[in-house]
């Protein structure tokens, strides 16, 4: 299989992308990439070019720039040239550590939607932390679209349960409704609805509304939200456990040599929470609903966390999790179609 | 001033509630309190009525009874009983830490909204963790409505200035919109609205979009939001904070000798950072955009918290915060017209 890489994105770019491929390179034997920037920069990086093509693009797409207008106007972009790679057939997936609304905007408009999805959405793995035969699950939309609809809501669980089926290996997963009260009645209309949907669909093993204080708990294998509350409660999740980190740290320091000799030992056990809480480690954020695996990782990505984000890209394309996705929803065109007016009627 | 006191609502109740009161009484010499529930019960726990008239209730409001049902059918309840006292002029403000919904019922219904203020949003108070002049915020709405519209999230940023100034005496407050990116063209439509009409009053310190991975960091004094998102938002931080504790202590019990002492000698450090993460210090959650002070705790609290959210009401009258709000409504209302006018034309 071959990936497009977009060289040029992220705070670490390109020497830390090109070393993240150079990683990933020596771990999976069967991929090939191409990667797409400016050549003499990521040459300087580039130890070993087996198995890496590296291919000249003019321009860069900044993390400030205007996410549509940057990817219709830079088309000479190692972003806009990479997703126009897998367009092209010569690529099998896109991968960037760049400006989140442009690779939104590349999948979308130069990839494209898989037909029968409305509109994708952002997928992403967070940790299980406490005791749970459940170690993870995946979130989504974290945040693709601001203005989500139930027929959006409805498609993100069907989206999330191949993710969670071919990519996490979780068999039949349990797909649960962010909201705000475990009660079927509870939320905005729009999440009424999305229950009710969820609940009658015999292919879906609904598990209810879920509470964004369990999700951590592992509330569910899936959790279908809104883009605008999912990016929400990502960004919340991360900012507290980013301030709780924080103020054990403050409070140490600020402490007598007691509690610093305390810290001392407990240095493996404070190591084992960063990584808990680590969710780089499942790879990166996924836009489900584009014909391609469509990949990005936090902007602050190192080497490591670029190979991992490759790996999971290679489970995508290993477990045929595209096709299979598109041949369900191929094949239920019409109970699709009833769901849509249904909606409509309501 | 007087105190109308759910004494039957809560997890502890109406053991925690009426010592809780006793505390207060203890604390503050100018209040008054009017205890409602199963005499013979509360007349169990109280030491010493002085300053406390114990008042029958028959019915109980239980936490699984269906909110706007249960404040229309039991109205010999202590919950109704207590809300109407204060309807009637003979308390000053109403306190529970029963069921929220019927408590948001109680306060609407039989309490009623300030002339003005369309739909009344719940406030909490929150700590700012890290290093920061701000040491808390104050969040609303974070659940008293799921379907929040642009004129209610504009109506919260007034609200929640009087809160800031009055209760929390921050002499004019940052307000900030919780929005997933801090450019003013972030959010979904309604998100966009609120933005610019808070941008543009003049009365309203507005510091721009705030995203919810900056709020413990002291984003802002005020933070605006949608109920359906501030619900979210508020339990993600509170599961993430209690999930990072419950991992702590899971790797050290599940450690060695080592990490197990380093914990011990870590203990004043653990003390703080729960204290610090523990928000019941600043009381209850105020339902703004009432008659009068409808404040509820968590149904797990105890004493101490009932004492404490005791002082955050009278901190509310002392203050004057209903009646210098209402002023600002009824000397803008010509303004607050046209706002109404701007949205419906948009």
């Amino acid at each position: 299989m071959k990936i497009a890489v977009d060289a040029m994105g992220g705070d670490y770019a390109p020497k830390e992308i090109v070393e993240g491929i150079e990683l990933a390179r020596d771990t999976y034997p069967d991929i090939t990439f191409l990667l797409y920037g400016l050549t003499d920069q990521i040459n300087k990086y580039l130890k070993n070019d087996d198995r890496i093509e590296v291919k000249q693009a003019d321009e860069v797409i900044a993390m400030g720039d205007e996410p549509v207008k940057a990817v219709r106007s830079k088309k000479q972009s190692s972003l806009v040239l990479a997703a126009t790679a897998v367009k092209d057939g010569e690529a099998d997936a896109f991968f960037s550590a760049g400006n989140t609304g442009a690779i939104l905007a590349a999948g979308l408009f130069i990839i494209g939607r898989i037909k029968g999805i409305d509109r994708p959405g952002l997928a992403t793995t967070l940790p299980v932390v406490t005791e749970n035969s459940r170690k993870n699950f995946v979130m989504l939309d974290v945040g693709a679209n601001a203005d989500t609809k139930v027929l959006n809501m409805y498609q993100y669980a069907m989206m999330g349960k191949y993710y969670a089926q071919n990519v996490m290996n979780v068999a039949n997963p349990e797909i649960g409704l962010l909201n705000n009260g475990t009660e079927a009645d509870k939320g905005n209309m729009d999440h009424r609805k999305v229950h009710d949907l969820l609940a009658d669909d015999g292919d879906l093993n609904f598990a209810g509304n879920v509470e964004s204080r369990e999700l951590l708990n592992g509330a569910a294998d899936v959790v279908v939200t809104d883009g605008f509350t999912g990016n929400a409660v990502l960004k919340s999740i991360e900012g507290t456990a980013l301030s709780m980190l924080h103020l054990i740290k403050d409070n140490i320091m600020a402490g007598s040599l007691k509690s610093k000799l305390g810290a001392a030992m407990l240095k493996s056990t404070f190591g084992n929470i960063a990584k808990a809480m680590d969710y780089s480690r499942y790879g990166g954020a996924v836009l489900m609903g584009v014909k391609a695996p469509v990949v990005k990782t936090h902007g602050s990505s190192k080497a490591p966390t670029v190979k991992n984000t490759i790996g999971q890209i290679k489970q995508i394309i290993d477990s045929k999790m595209i096709p299979e996705l598109n041949d369900y929803i191929t094949s239920h065109k019409d109970h699709l179609d009833q769901i849509k007016d249904s909606i409509k009627n309501k």
